[in-house]
Parts: C-alpha cells; sequence; structure tokens
C-alpha cells in the first residue's frame, strides 16, 4: 500500500511518499515544493498544485494523509496556512485519491510515542522507522513522511477497508471529514 | 472591459460579472456555487474550483476582483474561509486572469459610500448601480458583484493601464499581491 503524505505551507509544502506492508515501510520518494522568491501568493498556490497534481500522478497512492489543523498562530496565519491546504486537498480530490486527516498530537503521538514530541524528535523517528541513513530534509519532508508514518501505525487495518469501500466510486471523496 | 467579481466562502461562493465602459456598468451573470448538502469539505473544494474554472473560461474576464481578508471570527472561521478563497485564487491564476484584491471597507467605501455599510444598503446600491429589478440574491451573489463594482469605481484607470500592461506576458499573475 501506497501512502503519500503532505505537510501544506504558504511558503514551503512537504510532501512524503511511502510503501508498506503495514510493518516494514519503504521511502519512495520526499521533498518539498517551494516557489521561487517574490512569487506572489496566486502564484506560490499554482506551484503547490501543480507539484502536487504531478507527483500524485507519478507515485499513484492509495491514500493521501494530511495533518487536521484546528489552531494557528493569529488569524492571519490560519487564513495563509488554509490557502496553502485547500488547493492541497484539491489536487488530492482531483487526483480521485482518498484522503484522511490526522490531528497534530495524533501523528506525534504514532511516530513517536507521545503528543508533545519536538520536530528533531520526529525527525529522528522518521529516519528509523524507515531505515534512511540521515533525517529527511527539510523538516517539511520529514513532517509529511510523519503523516504517511502515523496513518499506518495508528489504523492500518481499518483505513484500508476504508479505503477499499470509498474507492468502489468512479472518484474517491474524503471519508473523515474536514471538521475545523 | 469585463470584471469577474469572487466572493469566496466554503459553504457558497458567490460571483458576479459585469461589463463596464468605467461609468455605466451591465450585469453579465451572477450567482453562487452550493455544494449539495453532506459534501465532504474537499468535494466543496472541487465544486468551488469547478465553477470557477468553467465560468472564467465562459465568460473570459480582464480581471478577476477578490475581496481580501485580514479578519475572521476566529481560526477555525479564517482556515475555512482561507480553503475556499485559496482554491479560487488558483481558478483564477489557471485561467491566466488577473486577479485584484480590496480590503472590505475598500468595497464598501466604494459601493455605498463609507467603509461601515450593511449588507442591506450594499445589495440596494448594487442594485442601482447595474439598473437591476430586484438586489441580486443571494447576497453572496450581491457582495460578489459589489467587489466588482469596487474595482471600477475606485482605480478603473489606473487598473486598465495595470492589466493592459501585465498583459504582455503569456500568462498574468496577480499584480495586488495578497497580503495577509
Amino acid at each position: 500500500m501506497k501512502i503519500f503524505g503532505i505537510d501544506p505551507g504558504s511558503e514551503r509544502t512537504g510532501y512524503g511518499c511511502i510503501d508498506t506492508d503495514g510493518s516494514r515501510h519503504r521511502l519512495v520518494a520526499c521533498g518539498a515544493l517551494k516557489a521561487p522568491a517574490h512569487t506572489s501568493f496566486s502564484d506560490r498556490l499554482l506551484v503547490i498544485h501543480a507539484g502536487l497534481s504531478s507527483l500524485l500522478a507519478q507515485h499513484r497512492p492509495d491514500c493521501v494523509a494530511i495533518e487536521n489543523v484546528f489552531h494557528a498562530r493569529n488569524v492571519r496565519s490560519a487564513l495563509k496556512l488554509g490557502h496553502a491546504r485547500g488547493v492541497a486537498l484539491l489536487a488530492a480530490s482531483q487526483a480521485g485519491v482518498a484522503v484522511v486527516e490526522y490531528a497534530p498530537a495524533e501523528i506525534k503521538r504514532a511516530v513517536v510515542g507521545f503528543g508533545r514530541a519536538e520536530k528533531q524528535q520526529i525527525g529522528q523517528m522518521v529516519k528509523l522507522l524507515l531505515g534512511l541513513e540521515a533525517v529527511p530534509s527539510p523538516h517539511d519532508a520529514a513532517d509529511a513522511l510523519a503523516v504517511a508514518v502515523c496513518h499506518v501505525h495508528s489504523s492500518f487495518g481499518a483505513v484500508a477497508d476504508a479505503v477499499h469501500q470509498t474507492r468502489a466510486p468512479s472518484r474517491l471523496t474524503s471519508w473523515r471529514h474536514y471538521r475545523p
């Protein structure tokens, strides 16, 4: 089963794709999408959308895992993050891939073991779990891989069923609805 | 000159297209995009994006005018609005149409005459300015038309030049950058 994690951001959007049988995971690809400096905000959204659409077409994952956001530093950063996350969800829906969402604490708990883990610990665990030689860089890529790993660790069996069920219609919809 | 106003929202996205010579405006089309009840959040984004993309292809406006948002009731509603606004900006960028953004108070000032006008007053002025028989409904459509009218009223001359200049490259970029 191939899982594609996304860590959306208007400055940089991380992605990480893993192949897994439920217990052993293999890194397929990871990285971050970043628009050149001085790119307008609309064009940053274009870069995120086009980049993710092309990666989803290339890797054809069974499922997209993305962090669910409930909090932000302030309204402005929530708005910016919302824009980036909106085009990321759109790219997944257009590609017909099921979308699963996890709260930040769920991801940390599933990957590191406790919900208040720090960025560095997440990177180290991602490195260990995927048998990598170094922590994936930039940290957005490691965070995206963490969401993908979280999806396997927390609900592999249940999710595999859910994805199988939602795959019945020609285009998949999100089976865990966005609930901000 | 054809101007396409957008009033984005995750529940309902209003749009309004007008044709203008700078002083006289004519309604081309207006309405609101709304996904059926119980549609998942990702699919709502699909409806907004597909609807706007098709309308922009149909009407081929010279410019898209959209409200710039700096405030929201809370972080959650900012996140939701951000998602909808993100896919709206993406549709405009993908269509190669210049995007102009106005603060809510600018729109009210340009349409009604003062920055604290109420929804009803905006609807009435839109009806008057476009010579309509009734206030456009739903109010999201009237709000979208107000942004379009604001663009004409506040900077028709300057904008006509700017759009002309930015039309030189094959694909237009936003000349008034998003600044949340």
